[in-house]
């Protein structure tokens, strides 16, 4: 078998725990299998890096951040592939560029665009484990680019899809995919299995188990994803197209995300073109835009409301003084103070009542919806902050999600 | 003028610092050169990093200690540039594979094989500031490799050369090159200019204020290297082509190096290629030997003495077991007590008492001579370590370099 692991920051937070790791990959290799080892920066690298840039410069470029940033990695595939040598298996580490994976310009958000496996396959072939530096390749320019937060989830399914590893094991400090956060909901039950589109909606919505780049990749090239702990051998749960067992369940999971800031731009004229401009400047500055609502209050004017990641609040501010004059907005105001939590299921589409039970749940618990969002396998509010732990443990009690049918069905 | 700018890594060590160091790239740019800089690690990075690794792994692969070594030079160009950037001058950094620097596949000790200048010319002709990651470069094998002890030196040499920079300025925490250490001699004058081979001959005997390499690289492709110091703006030490006033300077300086190790292989048969195989054997391990002297004491035997560098100690021990037993030596001895004092000077060569005299001033200080060595501008001499400083004092004494006349000469 040939597997793909991947190991994420506070896996390789110190010399133990990289020892650690490195045990875990050589088991894998000598029971059998070629190993691809992806792994990130270690523990607080990163953040101490980037406190670092803030004391030469308040608003660095993203290129040298990239520059900057990419050594975290590094340093970690030099000192697991040290460990893993030690206990005598063949090993090299790669950083991206080497490994053949080629992204797009943009920096600090850079997109796979590709992987030359000329390198990986011949070092494969040599019988030696491959350690990967996560979260970064080398784009057009010929300069490190970083794939941005949780980038090395990509990296690790982008490698599994261009070397055809039978499958991809992501490796958390958590047993798998809960129905919603066990921190928050101590019944929270663990799933065996969850289709790309559940984990794809799952992972959107905050719950940090698994980047949604990774598992938009992984259904595109039908990687199978395997989530599970690094402190066990317990299976986790196997991300993977959906059988029809599964898209019996109702509601799969609860997820809540505080990284959300709410924006809304009022008085705008009702005008083709206007939406248009709007998020074209903001995607123009990289700005990723969540749920957005119109709404026609008034004639001739209309309010529009959108939601972005507290990361992009800055550029997100200084796009929206340029836009209201532009599209003669009277006004525009932002919120930080809010969560968005969401029910995820890929039974809901043919089950009309879903989205109301959520809303009757967050009724109970006198909670008030400030935004709503649907899609085919998803809902989402957004509410205030303070609110979203009793919000979705509401929720969960609402849909029975800790109940032992559902949990039956669920583990 | 196009100007390549040296910082070691203690002036870089922190923000500040390497603010200071932006602010002088900055102005060099302003006065109207066009600057390339080249930064080493900061501070104890590299130190940091070697503990870490060895944690992991108590002999660490050449190759991976090179991934892992390279990242602290990395961080460097990355803050550094992001610190002329909040200055407002346009500026990018490059890793030594981005910045065209090719080396042959020893790891740990790589040569510099060749400069690629497509990339820095199109930088530098867009008007930009290029900071160069020091110490690296990129092997045949696509790796990163690092070019050993003071590779930024090397570096610099190696650029200004291949962009035909009018100067290579050599940034140090001195005022230049002296007669002598200066914290040992505090009497010690500054030298205005050297030639290559008397500044070659300092720097291979300890002096390290510039790495030999980067001198016998500066002199191949007669580079001006200007050697400054970095907290202020005087002028230091150009290092070129000798003239003729310089070479009428006896000596032009004593170096002094503890970092040596006395190794002695006794009772080898006296039959052809005995040394052919010793040596041979040393530097297939990468051991550098330094000074060699065999002596024929009794008929059909001899002692085979040579230095190396304290670093290489546990190598040169695990060959010397082979190859005592290979060419049938009776045994071996090593001291690690020693030092190397010697003197450099390019009129030596035209005035045999020289060495004689510094026989001499060691004789007056009581200090016995253990091994004796010599080319055309140098003298050195093997003695115990903690006689160094008198012995240094003394020569420097004997052949008057704190004098008024010789000063004047020299400076």
């Amino acid at each position: 078998m040939l597997v793909v692991q991947k190991f994420g920051g506070s896996s390789v937070a110190n010399p133990e725990r990289i020892i650690r790791v490195a045990k875990r990959v050589v088991e894998a290799k000598r029971a059998g299998d070629n190993v691809i080892v992806v792994v990130s920066a270690m523990g607080d690298t990163t953040d101490d890096l980037i406190a670092m840039a803030n004391q030469l410069n308040v608003n660095p470029s993203d290129r040298e951040m990239d520059m900057l940033l990419s050594t975290g990695e590094q340093v970690s595939v030099a000192l697991l592939a040290m460990a893993i040598d030690s206990m005598g298996e063949k090993v090299v580490s790669l950083t991206g560029p080497q490994a053949g994976i080629s992204t797009n310009e943009v920096y600090s958000k850079a997109k796979i665009m590709g992987v030359d496996t000329e390198r990986l396959e011949r070092e494969l072939s040599q019988d030696k484990i491959l350690v990967v530096a996560g979260f970064q390749g080398r784009n057009p320019k010929g300069d490190i680019a970083t794939l941005g937060r949780g980038g090395s989830d990509t990296t690790a399914v982008a490698l599994a899809a261009a070397v055809n590893a039978d499958v991809c094991e992501i490796f958390t400090d958590v047993e798998g995919v809960y129905t919603c956060d066990p921190r928050l909901v101590p019944r929270a039950q663990k799933l065996n299995s969850i289709s790309y589109d559940e984990m794809l909606e799952l992972a959107s919505l905050g719950a940090v188990v698994l980047q949604p780049r990774a598992v938009e990749f992984a259904k595109q090239h039908q990687v199978k994803l395997h989530v599970r702990s690094s402190f066990n051998k317990n299976p986790g749960t196997i991300v993977q197209e959906v059988g029809s067992m599964e898209k019996e369940m109702l509601v799969s999971g609860v997820a809540h995300d505080l990284n959300v800031v709410k924006m809304a731009l009022f008085d705008v004229p009702d005008q083709p073109g206007i939406a248009q401009k709007l998020f074209c400047t903001l995607a123009a500055q990289n700005v990723n835009v969540d749920m957005i609502i119109q709404s026609a209050n008034r004639k001739d004017v209309n309010d529009i409301s959108f939601t972005i990641a507290q990361d992009d609040l800055a550029k997100a501010l200084q796009a929206m003084e340029k836009i209201k004059e532009e599209i003669g907005a009277k006004g525009f105001t932002y919120d930080s103070n809010v969560a968005k939590v969401s029910i995820v299921g890929a039974g809901m589409v043919s089950n009309p009542g879903v989205a109301a039970a959520m809303f009757e749940a967050l009724a109970d618990a006198a909670i008030n919806i400030q935004m709503i969002s649907t899609s085919e396998i998803k809902v989402s509010c957004i509410i205030k902050q303070d609110e979203a732990h009793n919000a979705v443990t509401s929720i969960h009690n609402k849909f029975d999600l800790d109940g032992a049918e559902e949990a039956s069905a669920a583990c």
